[in-house]
């Protein structure tokens, strides 16, 4: 595949794929833009928020393209996946789903599996649908592209391109790397985030004031607990073990602060904070 | 106390002093700031970058102004006002503090307490010291007024009148339902940040590639982490008890996502994301 305007078709025209169509749209990338939805609403919003060209059925769609996206919630696209590649013949597939093992595994005997590249653009917002994507989406921010030699060579090389131009900084890694990463710097955040918002929502069954003193801190933290739980709740069951580790470890951590405040250990207390502050070297 | 432009002195030139000493002069509240800070580093930093008209020793300051305002750590803020109420004729105290039960306490029965106002804006960045002060600080931010009975009604109405000027949203309480809110709506949120950088950082000794994939979820979530430890240990101290009820409920409530994610009970994890959206109520 070269890399000329393309034909694409987007499947799930929501904040993801929303976003990623304005952008290829922006960049030149594409020639038209196809959607694909099975929610009638959805393809209604995309369509009048001029996300798409036109909306048509997966079938239909994925024989008049050269490019298919992917952006639909992870355990969809493992269920959609196969079928798609039997409908392929030289078009390319890509996903832009969280997680990569599970889908990995679920291809990898299919004859067409090199026309399948597993992508997974690292930003996101806490909405969804059409009406969430955003112009200017993705720009500068990582991707990571993962188990690139079981993708044929054109695959990979238009994957790059696209990518770059979408001004992405581009990795590579394989799928199980790619899940035990995302669980780290991403997955727990949103876990953290539900669980923090849970705990403050619990007390305000109580105390219904408790929120008219929140702070910018606090909306920072708990933003993510805005997030779909259709897309979310798939990523955690695909990603379980490795999320269960860095939870575990996380829960670890808050317990040494309990033991600290328990303890009246002030110092300890402080050395956990100043070792927290390490993370400047990383956030700026 | 009327509402002409005061003389202000601010003690502790860092972020949240310095912020203020900004907001004030542009608010065209001040008719001269003096500077007070025991740190001759940010005394320096607070004059070049123009926080403050002058730097002088506390008690001389104290002297000649009208308006004292406390933006210290909050284990400084408990030593040193008593010996600031002793020096005070017809001034008034105002700390800006994020803890208020021990405070009020200390100073319950000094014979100046009525010059003295609690006060918690709800403001505040990760960073700190001088350069960290920021200009528009405050705005549209709630700020609580504690205890304000215990006040003299000079004081209380000056108060007022200021955080009034600089556009926050007033509310008032009792010291010790100001702490239980600020445990549950700004200290655990520090707390998850410093446990959860602390989670990453403890990975990263064995995997250094770990923080490339980081997302702005991620940033989100972690970015509180930085705040100063100085700040933020006697914060702990001083509500503990408030800080140990929310930490053990918001263990218990990642714990009951542990145990979806190990029982694979995918609904009752789909349930519990679904009510950490509520969150959407209070933060748009």
């Amino acid at each position: 595949m070269n890399n000329d305007k393309k034909n694409i078709a987007v499947v799930g025209v929501g904040l993801i794929g929303g976003s990623f169509a304005l952008q290829c749209r922006s960049k030149g990338l594409a020639d038209k833009i196809i959607g694909v939805d099975f929610n009638p609403m959805h393809a209604e919003q995309a369509l009048s928020l001029n996300l798409v060209d036109e909306m048509m059925d997966l079938a239909a769609a994925v024989s008049q393209v050269d490019l298919i996206i992917l952006a639909i919630p992870v355990d969809n696209i493992i269920s959609i996946l196969p079928s798609i590649l039997n409908l392929v013949e030289k078009q390319v597939v890509i996903d832009l789903g969280s997680t990569k093992s599970l889908l990995s595994e679920t291809i990898k005997n299919h004859p067409k599996r090199g026309r399948f590249v597993a992508v997974h653009p690292m930003w996101g917002t806490e909405y969804s649908g059409p009406s969430a994507a955003v112009a200017g989406a993705f720009e500068e921010k990582s991707v990571i592209l993962c188990d690139l030699d079981e993708s044929d060579e054109d695959a990979v090389n238009y994957a790059k391109y696209l990518f770059g131009e979408l001004r992405m900084r581009i990795f590579e890694m394989g799928a199980q790397d790619h899940d035990l990463h995302a669980a780290y710097v991403s997955h727990i955040s949103h876990l953290s985030s539900f669980a923090l918002a849970n705990t403050v929502l619990e007390k305000e069954k109580e105390d219904h004031a408790i929120f008219e003193m929140a702070s910018a801190g606090f909306e920072s933290t708990v933003r993510l607990a805005k997030s779909n739980p259709d897309m979310w709740t798939p990523i955690f069951k695909q990603n379980k073990d490795n999320i269960l580790d860095v939870l575990n470890e996380h829960i670890m951590q808050l317990k040494k602060f309990k033991s600290c405040l328990e303890k009246e250990n002030w110092e300890y207390l402080h050395e956990l904070i100043e070792n927290a502050n390490q993370i400047r070297r990383i956030i700026h």
